[in-house]
């Protein structure tokens, strides 16, 4: 089974989380004398939960062979999760809503640089999907105690095929 | 007057802030079943003061004209402030400690793409100082009410002439 892959939008994504993009429908306002230009706060970090803070990671992360296989998705139940990427490639989000997982309602997003995404506490989502080379991605995150990631392995894992 | 400039490193930069970088001497460790390298916790974001919270914004920067001029300095003394560069050019990094502002402890570092900062709470530093090109710049920082900005009119501006 191969799955359909969508462009990532504020409006598509919108029930898994924020899209972090420098555009003009973004909150966005001049400082510094004129000489910054700031998108201001496209993300909803949720980090405190349980005593948690936030913390700042970089994730390198490895191209899976293609088609990619899906199997198992991952959710933080106590808090969000950023990605940005560092490197100039494009890469995959597979999410689905939070709850119990219906697997009916995974999405497959292509992402390409430039876009970040943000997780909301609970949404389900697969581990970084790097594509093209080796790739770097600013996360967001919360540092803290507690049981914070649960996997769910597939019933009917998928693989999806880029051209 | 034309200060030196330092490359950046997290020796120099201790006290000031942390440097934001996959390097080895980071702690750093395996995850997503080997398909991901987690450069953990790189910088201590401290932005829950005065009922503030974690934001994630993109700052876009305009390069100063050259020779950049040196005149005022800004801190948050409610909170950190990490910007990591999203675009392949260096950028400068004007600092001083925290307290009240001594002007011979100014330093300036030239800092690489893919190494960010964090100013810990009440470092002195200048605003974004793209260098090369307009850049973008991935900012977490707090958002949040009262007052979190104080600026200084240095009583000797200087001048920062890039070879």
């Amino acid at each position: 089974m191969i799955r359909d892959i969508e462009p990532l939008t504020v409006e598509a994504f919108g029930p898994f989380g924020d899209v972090i993009e420098a555009t003009p429908s973004a909150q966005n306002f001049s400082i510094n004398y004129g000489n910054t230009h700031r998108f201001h706060d496209l993300a909803k970090v949720d980090v405190n939960n349980g005593g948690g803070r936030a913390g700042i990671s970089i994730f390198r992360s490895t191209p899976l062979p293609m088609p990619i296989s899906i199997r198992l998705l991952e959710r933080h139940p106590l808090s969000s999760q950023a990605f940005f990427p560092l490197s100039p490639h494009p890469y995959l989000v597979v999410v689905a809503p939070p709850g119990d997982l219906d697997e009916k309602a995974i999405r497959v997003f292509l992402v390409q640089p430039g876009q970040g995404v943000n997780y909301h506490p609970g949404t389900w989502h697969h581990f970084c999907l790097a594509l093209e080379a080796e790739s770097d991605f600013l996360v967001v995150d919360r540092i803290g105690q507690g049981n914070n990631c649960d996997e769910f392995l597939l019933k009917t894992p998928f693989s999806i095929e880029l051209q």
